[in-house]
């Protein structure tokens, strides 16, 4: 296939001060999780972007010094020489694809606690870290200024060493001690380092003009600026000194970069806002600088990014999670296949992955991280030698995912699905407030599945042991899928409470199925949510705003507390409050009555009753194994019915998140006909440190 | 000097099966946050505490396969024969001082995410993994049982390849499977491994077995198990399945470890109980074995050594802690240097390494997790070789360590305190509810200086910048430490609140200064606690048991919650309960009245109100830093008065944990004559991985 015209503009290559962009892909610095600490998984990553057609491409945040230091997150580091050949690997990696390499230079000021280094951080006043941890940083005198300006220096000559084509100053996300010195929230100086505007841009000027000095003549000088903290007049504004900021240094930087500020406002979920979110605080940057402008949003419709470019917002279609769901994103608008773009679904399991220290995920792409440890390609799977049928049961996303990569593999493929729609879970939870976009993790692959001539699909077809035994397809996999439990159990309670059925339960997946319908009952509802993620806040949203009164109890501190690590509590537990949710925490079950439930204090045991008429526990799941039970029972006629092998995907094998079962799905598709070695670690390591 | 005679019998060999311990000193597995990551100083560490007399020195808990994967966390790992020479070092490092080496194996259960292999966490049922993530663990099957027990002998043939002489099986802290088989919260099974006591013991039986028939030959055979859950009926209790379980398996293995479960009531800190505190929950254990015992409780005192092996509760003493704070504890007994032990205060700052993953650290011993990178010894400090004199200005945690190093290093020193006693803020925070033993950190410090010939210690001593530059003692160090800020400015508000003077404001220091009589109004006090860590909470405590009604007020969802890695979150919110103390989360300041104070949501900002006659802000600290200032001012005369340099510590450099002004002091004791290269890692580093 050929590219359409109206998409020829994200072709042209676009001048970046000394470097010349060959298009108008950019993925901006993004962390991955992997970092210094798995350099090779890091290389490979970085790599398939640009193989996959991203002109620009980043690594993420790179500590210049141990005064900056997020142990035990895994960020790029540039302390001493000892970090070049890992950075070297990344931009050999990139430069392989004709792309060019940018890294983004970093000291994170009193954003750090230096857990690892057990150095002193350093702001421009006296203040104490925005970690949660009991650590200080110092105000930053003459001398620690030009340490400062030093380190920034050493580290752009080590960045141009490692063969770095753009070199980022970073005053973004509240974490970089340049916008720390911006900010008149965190800058209480009164040298000439704080106070007006000028004397607080100073230091930023000042290592502009150093790392141009140091790195200019072969290297193009990005600034990424926050723009917008979001935060009114207490903070950074894209009409106030956001604006300014940009005025004051537009000529300065080859390429502007820019976004809002924190992180959580930046890369904000499908759940809280749309395609192009950004662009009403952006817009304004082209109007006040010549250098090219790069921005994101979470596009992933390349009309979308035609029309930014049009209506001259921006220069480069930046990407962080686009890039991640779909590395080649690029070459497929390029050949015109526009309906094999992957498209992000905006969850930020991504995200999840940097903010809890390891290799991030995606529930589109479960290849992402195991590009150099399992060899896995986004786009390219082996197909099979001799290959031999396979029956997929189960039409959810890990179902969907084994079929289609299976079919990719050119696999003869039967999915039968038991209920009327494709996508399981995915079809019922996107029904939910919010959450649309994970709609795409089945249309994706349905898509892929109808134009794939060796893969039959059905609908409407329960299998029953017998069913499989008559096939006879030698290999079954089994994408049941799961079911929440209503008893009780989970986390807190180990065992099933008998006292739940003193009065109604709606399970979850009755209210997935008929949505708040399944509340029939007058009264009060309560959500006891003992699993911490979406589920629990998204249904009290549901049924709060189809008109119930309704409780969230829980036992912990927080609303839906692991969505931290997505980025997203904060929004979740505001619009609960909104929409009239009362909201209890730090609570187990203790009782009940028809109408009302006890609820005992974790701390103290102390009881507290609230009013209940219904009770929604979202606490843990059950696989649905019946058939895989039923197929294990009878193990003994597998072989006569020339069936090899049977097993088990996704939620069916171990209920979990949507991006664990299409991972689990493409494990299987990459694997089912060679026998598993279980004592074996199924990837290469590179976490074995030297010994001296 | 010689040892005490009543402490004979701390130093007999003890038998363990095929190895024998040089005495009674045993260093009971204990995280490190080394681990994997850092196994050269993991294997310094280990060695140290052998260098220092510990008869046996385990490792910490080693994952013996990818489905038990705690990344981010830095356990030791034996995943394949990669870890073996990370694990040899340990024990060679071990052996060189005669000790013998343990190892602690474990499957993790449900208690894992496997954020890193991906994996399926296993468990006895289908069950949600303890971690917050959103993980469930499969019930294990047949096939999963043979692994699992093919895993545990794989990793002890390899433990005893890398040399280990005690192999343990690990059974506590709810944290390993051999546990969750046991337990009736977590095994639901219904076939031989399930339901029955002597079922849930099966699968420990068999690899009991395994072990003994793999390395039995050679290695012993320690199990680890947690006697008491504090969980009464609903877990296991030293009166009913605890003691069962140790009668059942009596003469299994050749050493048995026991202790509470989970690790916050195992290691419980000083605030919430004594030395010996696990005594009534395991004493039993040598009733009904004839094998060694070991038993941990924050042992410090030979004395309560002796009495618990006297008294027959204990073979051999275990420390964690204690061995941390003073790996030479034993050598000092055995040299009749009791005056010379340096006893951990039980503050769990060690936990909180582990916890945050990164290597712990101690409040008395500044030299833990430097003995490798900086090579750095708990007990030896290079003599300086033409050592110049000194001055420290403070007798706070930083000062007086300054001041104790540079004497051991036979520098003439001068400290001069401005108040009437030692210890700064450590004198003042070791009169607040539980911290008594905080004041370990002064007396053992004031202890080797009162010995030192060329230590001059002065109280009532304030000096200005005229008397220093008149003293002209070439090096000076100020340790003025900190003061509370009372202005409201912290993590969330960034800058001070001006109505927070339209009421009474009392500081943490005036409370510290006067105890709860610094209150002097009648009326509701408000505690605002913006800090998270410890004197919020114990403020409040404080003024509650005074008499006062009280409401603790944070930002945070939780009270203290940073003391979550201090394992004491959980028991210092029921303590606030408890003493009547009303708390209210999640709300910043927005206003005040001379009796109100108005609230705002952090997610919604409406406003409550609260009654307040009196506030005390626990927010942030500025550094005493005046005499700095004033001199610093007058460098140009530093030359002539005969001062080379003059440096900050401790919380006057910037404020932090008390053993960060330790290690402040101890690290200018150490280098008070090098100039700092400031550019360059000021320690070996580990951390940078392999290209392949």
């Amino acid at each position: 296939m050929v590219r359409d015209p109206r998409f020829d503009i994200l072709f042209e290559p676009v001048r970046i001060g000394p470097v010349t962009a060959p298009n108008r892909f950019y993925q901006v610095p993004h962390c991955s999780g992997m970092g210094y600490r798995y350099p090779n998984a890091e290389a490979r990553l970085r790599g398939m972007k640009a193989e996959g057609g991203w002109g620009v491409v980043s690594t993420q945040e790179a500590e210049i010094h141990p005064t900056s230091d997020l142990t035990p997150a895994n960020e790029a580091r540039l302390w001493d020489d000892g970090d070049l050949p890992a950075l070297s690997a990344v931009t050999q990696s990139i430069h392989a694809h004709g792309s060019l390499a940018a890294i983004q230079l970093v000291h994170n000021g009193l954003h750090v606690a230096n857990r690892f280094s057990r150095m002193i951080p350093l702001a421009p006043s006296h203040v104490i870290s925005d970690c949660l941890d009991p650590v200080q940083a110092r105000a930053m005198d003459k001398t620690d200024i030009a340490d400062m300006r030093r380190w920034y220096r050493n580290a752009a000559l080590r960045a141009k060493k490692a063969g770095f084509d753009i070199v980022y100053l970073y005053a973004g996300h509240d974490m970089s001690v340049l916008q720390h010195f911006l900010s008149r929230r965190h800058n209480n100086r009164s040298d000439e380092y704080g106070g007006s505007f000028e004397n607080r841009l100073r230091l930023f000027r000042e290592i502009i003009d150093d790392t141009r000095d140091a790195v200019g003549d072969r290297c193009a000088l990005a600034i990424r600026l926050a723009v917008d903290e979001l935060l009114g007049p207490a903070g950074i504004t894209c009409e106030g000194e956001g604006k300014d900021i940009v005025t004051a240094l537009a000529e300065l930087p080859d390429l502007w970069d820019v976004n809002l500020s924190g992180w959580s406002n930046d890369s904000q979920t499908a759940r809280f806002s749309e395609e192009g979110f950004q662009e009403p605080y952006i817009r304004f940057v082209k109007s006040v600088t010549t250098k090219p402008v790069v921005g994101v949003g979470r596009y992933t419709s390349p009309d979308s990014m035609v029309r930014a470019i049009r209506q001259g917002i921006l220069d480069f279609i930046g990407a962080a999670r686009p890039s991640i769901a779909d590395p080649y994103l690029p070459k497929k608008i390029e050949e015109g296949r526009i309906d094999d773009i992957r498209e992000c679904i905006g969850c930020n399991i991504c995200t999840s992955g940097d903010n809890t220290n390891v290799p991030m995920r995606c529930t589109q792409n479960p290849t992402i991280g195991e590009e150099w440890r399992k060899g896995w390609h986004p786009e390219i799977i082996a197909t099979a030698e001799a290959p031999e049928p396979a029956l997929v049961i189960g039409g959810g996303p890990a179902g969907l995912e084994a079929a289609r990569a299976l079919a990719q593999r050119g696999v003869d493929v039967v999915l039968a699905e038991g209920g009327g729609e494709w996508g399981g879970r995915v079809a019922r939870e996107c029904r939910l407030p919010g959450l649309a976009t994970w709609g795409r993790v089945r249309d994706w692959r349905v898509g892929q599945l109808n134009v794939r001539p060796n893969a039959e699909l059905y609908l409407h077809s329960p299998l029953s042991a017998d069913d499989v035994l008559q096939y006879g397809i030698p290999h079954v996999a089994i994408a049941t899928g799961a079911r929440w439990r209503s008893d009780g159990a989970g986390r807190t309670h180990r065992q099933p409470l008998a006292f739940l059925t003193e009065g109604a339960v709606v399970s979850p997946d009755a209210i997935l199925s008929a949505g708040a319908d399944a509340v029939s009952a007058d009264g009060p509802v309560v959500v006891f949510d003992d699993d911490g993620y979406y589920m629990g806040s998204v249904l009290a949203e549901l049924l709060a705003k189809a008109g119930h009164t309704v409780t969230f109890v829980t036992p912990e501190s927080q609303v839906s507390p692991w969505s931290q690590h997505t980025l997203e509590q904060g929004r979740v537990q505001k619009r609960l409050i909104e929409v009239g949710v009362r909201i209890v925490t730090a609570k187990a079950l203790a009782g009940r009555t028809k109408d009302r439930l006890d609820l005992a204090c974790i701390y103290s045991d102390r009881i507290e009753t609230v009013d209940c008429a219904t009770l929604v526990p979202v606490t843990a799941r059950l696989p649905d194994e019946t058939l895989w039970l039923e197929l294990k029972a009878r193990e003994a006629e597998w072989a006569d019915a020339g069936i090899r092998t049977v097993t088990r995907l996704g939620d069916c094998l171990a209920p979990g998140i949507i991006a664990a079962a299409v991972y689990s799905g493409h494990q299987y598709a990459r694997t089912y006909m060679e026998p598993a070695d279980r004592d074996r670690v199924p990837f290469r390591r590179e976490d074995i440190a030297r010994l001296y």
